[in-house]
């Protein structure tokens, strides 16, 4: 049940698909290139494959625990915090100002994978803090940043997202914490937060908690939400620590998965009021707050890869090992090792092909985050931006929903043996669960992607990347291997079916809402399905590029192989799935609501 | 949390796709109508309501325990495993020779069902009691009848399946277990039996483990495993219970889901040799358990339908009860119940359609079994078992693996909620994934297909069906209503992939059997799915003709609903699986075994 990080793969996505020498023009970024990527990825790989990797399986056995306010986090974690933090990997994509490293998110992403493949519980609380960092970076005031953003970045302090209340999930116009203003300009904050992860532990000093709450008088609805930063220990005037704040855990909950991470149900101003700082305006609370999502939107995503990454590598080693059942083919006499049936074969490759291919795509995406960030030129900013935004969805929802297969296909490789939840498979598939949920489910994902980024620009943003699509086809076709054309034949019929449910969201959205919203989570699957198998073949053009070259032939050759695959087992599905979003609209809503 | 039976879908299936009334024509069932069906399910849904179902949480939450070589089974089995034996329950299908009731598959598919919605870990019990007798009444000497079959047809004993050990799983040929024969005719056992499910417990006086074990001398592999009676405690002439037999339970698994099902380590043979009967003939111990397997191969389907039916009723009760967001239509001021959200109704509509179109697939599958077994005239019972056996990978495979993506749904509905253990959805995802698994897993079930139900006989019998089919498209296509014919459309589809993948199977699974098992598991998908899609499709028919009638309006309605939903959202799947199988095998296995 050891980790190994891909790095080679990391890397190649890094070099080839995200193009990371391209991100090193940017000023600010001259630092980052490929030697650079290569050193941070190779130590950050040191790090979790040998400190964090080893506790994920005990702290699911003996997870955090709560006793009368206090959360003891699982035995290891808060040692492997101090080195995390110590090693500076809190701060690694975080400004130099307050002491990160200022790398892009192009290296940083795939630190982010190693951590959540070493342990999904464990790196919860780095997210979580990354969010609350962005959120003070983009609209906290100066007094904020100072007090609050050393600390947060050096890993001395961490940071949580309280967002939902039991009547205020994916609808965060119900939430109804209130901010009561006083006189020396903070606030009293009183109201329960349900869900906080990482909302009460022994990891850090302090606890910096931005809470969404409504100033009295505030317009209703989400127009009237407001961010506050409550720190679970005040902080006086020179940095130090002061009184505990009113800001309590009352309970943390009995989990499927992800059991070492605290999920705490939080008390705020039972005892007269915990204080609040507004972060930014009154009233602007959603803004701040759609920061951190998206910011933890792309990691969750990431995440989803991460846990699929790990069940793949358990799978394949327990396929090596594992030895039952002679071969179809007769090629070997008598049992062997179960990597030889083809059965299991297709479930190794479906789990490699869409780990490959949903890492491909969140790689691409953060070197459009860069660009869009960082670069100097506005247009350039701009064009990235839009690509950027259209994938924080698809990375989001297609690969977590794509870690459940793989981790459900994690546990059947083991037969019987994966039940057992001492062989450690179901624990992934316990924890994969979790992904398709938080920080948006996959519905919420899917409205984004239908009404924000595809039904607002009339289909646009999403044309102009089939346009990049059919260049690529192009090249495959170019290319003339039958690999490619295999391929070629697979990514143009996807982007065909992509286009017509693209001509059908754009064109139905404002005058059949009902039938385009029937239909947005498998216009999300086809779309994310899509995009990670364009980049499979874009990685094939690469490999087979360097195969040429006689660089590194087994793996060019074992990523041309994944590319084809990916291809016809996966990308093959985006025709069903345009067929039931664009002719099956009217049958998702015809039973009556009181047949069910 | 709690569970309605679904009777009125049942009995719908019974009489309709089923057509119970040719059943009730066969000697011996004469009074198996559908009057009976239907007395029977009502008190049946009563006892499981009202009884079973109340267990399942708790004993999720507090499971079967051991400690001394003592199972205890979770608060209310034991109690609740009296009543179902005071009810007959146990001797539903079995013959009245030995106290059970003799009533036809196609009303006891629902009764087990029902037990397994109200809980998967108390039916388990039941359900490996009926394959020892299944395997008793075809091998068992009269003697071994006369001894073990009343006691566990009235529940008064339970029988366990000893196949599995450490190092043989799917592999039975690698069974170590021996068998010593005794001068007195019985023979000692000795060897270590894993994953045996009730292999101990408290809830039956005596336990009838059926084992298999290698008689000395036997041939190696598969041809050299015979099949023993070995009792918990021997039983003595006068029928009572003589001394504890060698047999001893060392451990209980910790597992991911059916937590309140013991699963045991047994222990044959260590003091001095367990006592073993033999059962038939010596070295054709696989043939008898394949009578087992195969009864409960068919069961484990159900077990599927009946976890996705209680995980449907869950979500749907949290739907109706859960406010969040206003609907995308604006139909409904403000926040709504979110099963007014039309991608929760995509979510609901997708349990439903699988779980009745399963349903549907076992049902009529049950009443090929009666007529395979009881039917007056030869020929009959030859093509309703050539019927029957083709089913049997379906029913099992296809039923479990949709109950894999229903549970998920089930969970996914519930958002954040459904994390949450307390809620329960999280208790049906865990359960369902061993279903897929236990009893051959779903490459198992697909190697039956491609090699004893397809290659053997050319795909005679899997073109059968596909003629039969095409009857239905044309009753569909005869109907013209626009329901009838959107699904005849993706029917005919659907039945044109399934011909291709046949002649692909037929045609190359000798010359190139590594392709044609690199699609096994897709091709059972393919056609689990179009026979589901199928009986959805005849259901459409009759709930047409009998709405025309008038007869129960809102039910016929959410049948032709449901129905179209299968086709266009489900059926519409198998265009991608044909293009896989056909089209994608050489990528399958493309990849180098050191690369993985």
């Amino acid at each position: 049940m050891s980790y190994i990080a891909p790095v080679k793969d990391m890397l190649f996505a890094i070099e080839h698909l995200a193009q990371i020498e391209q991100v090193a023009q940017i000023p600010g970024f001259e630092d980052a290139n490929l030697d650079t990527a290569q050193a941070v990825l190779e130590e950050c790989a040191k790090f979790n494959e040998g400190v964090v990797a080893p506790l994920n399986w005990e702290s699911d056995k003996n997870p955090s625990s709560f006793q009368a306010g206090v959360v003891t986090t699982a035995a290891g974690f808060k040692d492997a915090f101090r080195q995390y933090a110590e090693g500076g990997w809190q701060g690694l994509q975080h400004p130099a100002d307050f002491g990160g490293q200022g790398l892009p998110k192009t290296i940083g992403a795939a630190c982010i994978e190693m951590s959540n493949s070493a342990s999904l519980s464990f790196a919860l609380c780095p997210l979580l803090t990354d969010g609350a960092i962005e959120a003070l970076l983009t609209a906290g005031s100066d007094a904020l940043k100072a007090t609050y953003l050393e600390k947060l970045v050096s890993g001395q302090w961490t940071g949580t997202m309280n967002l939902t209340e039991p009547q205020a999930g994916s609808d965060l116009a119900l939430v109804r914490t209130r901010a009561e203003p006083q006189p020396d300009g903070t606030y009293k904050v009183f109201g329960t937060k349900i869900f906080i992860t990482y909302g009460e532990h022994d990891m850090a000093e302090n606890i910096v908690h931005l809470v969404l709450a409504r100033v009295q008088g505030a317009p209703e609805g989400v127009k009237g939400i407001s961010l506050f930063v409550v720190p679970k220990f005040l902080v006086n005037a020179d940095g130090t620590l002061g009184a505990r704040n009113d800001a309590h855990c009352v309970s943390i909950e009995h989990k499927l998965g992800i059991k070492a991470s605290p999920t705490a149900v939080l008390q705020f101003g039972d005892h007269g009021g915990a204080v609040g700082y507004l972060v930014g305006e009154e009233n602007r609370g959603l803004e701040y707050m759609f920061i951190m999502m998206n910011a933890a939107r792309y990691a969750v995503g990431v995440q989803g890869i991460a846990i699929a990454e790990r069940a793949y590598q358990q799978a394949v080693q327990y396929a090596r090992d594992r030895v039952q059942s002679r071969p179809v083919d007769g090629s070997v006499a008598g049992s062997a090792a179960i990597i030889h049936h083809p059965d299991v074969r297709r479930m190794l490759m479906t789990m490699r092909a869409y780990t490959e291919g949903c890492r491909a795509m969140a790689t691409t995406a953060a070197a459009a985050y860069d660009a869009a960030h960082h670069h100097p030129d506005a247009q350039v900013r701009k064009d990235n931006a839009t690509f950027y935004e259209f994938m924080v969805p698809l990375v989001k929802g297609y690969s977590t929903e794509m870690s459940l297969e793989v981790t459900s296909l994690g546990v059947q490789v083991h037969g019987g043996m994966g039940f057992i939840e001492e062989t450690g498979a179901a624990q992934h598939y316990r924890d994969a669960k979790i992904l398709t949920i938080y920080e948006g489910t996959t519905a919420i994902q899917a409205n984004d992607l239908v009404g924000r980024k595809t039904a607002r620009d009339g289909g646009q943003s999403a044309r102009a990347i089939a346009a990049q699509i059919e260049k690529t086809e192009g090249e495959l076709t170019a290319s003339a291997t039958p690999a490619a054309l295999a391929v070629a034949k697979r990514l143009q019929a996807a982007r065909q079916a992509f286009l017509d449910v693209v001509g059908f969201v754009a064109g139905s959205a404002k005058a059949d809402p009902n039938a385009v919203y029937a239909g947005s989570v498998p216009y999300l699957m086809l779309t994310g399905n899509l995009v990670a198998g364009w980049q499979m073949a874009r990685a094939l053009l690469v490999a087979q590029e360097l195969l040429h070259k006689g660089q590194d032939e087994a793996f060019m050759r074992a990523k041309i192989a994944t590319a084809q695959f990916y291809a016809e087992h996966i990308l093959v599905k985006t025709g069903s799935l345009r067929d039931s979003i664009v002719e099956g609209a009217a049958s998702v809503t015809a039973l009556a609501l009181d047949a069910f």
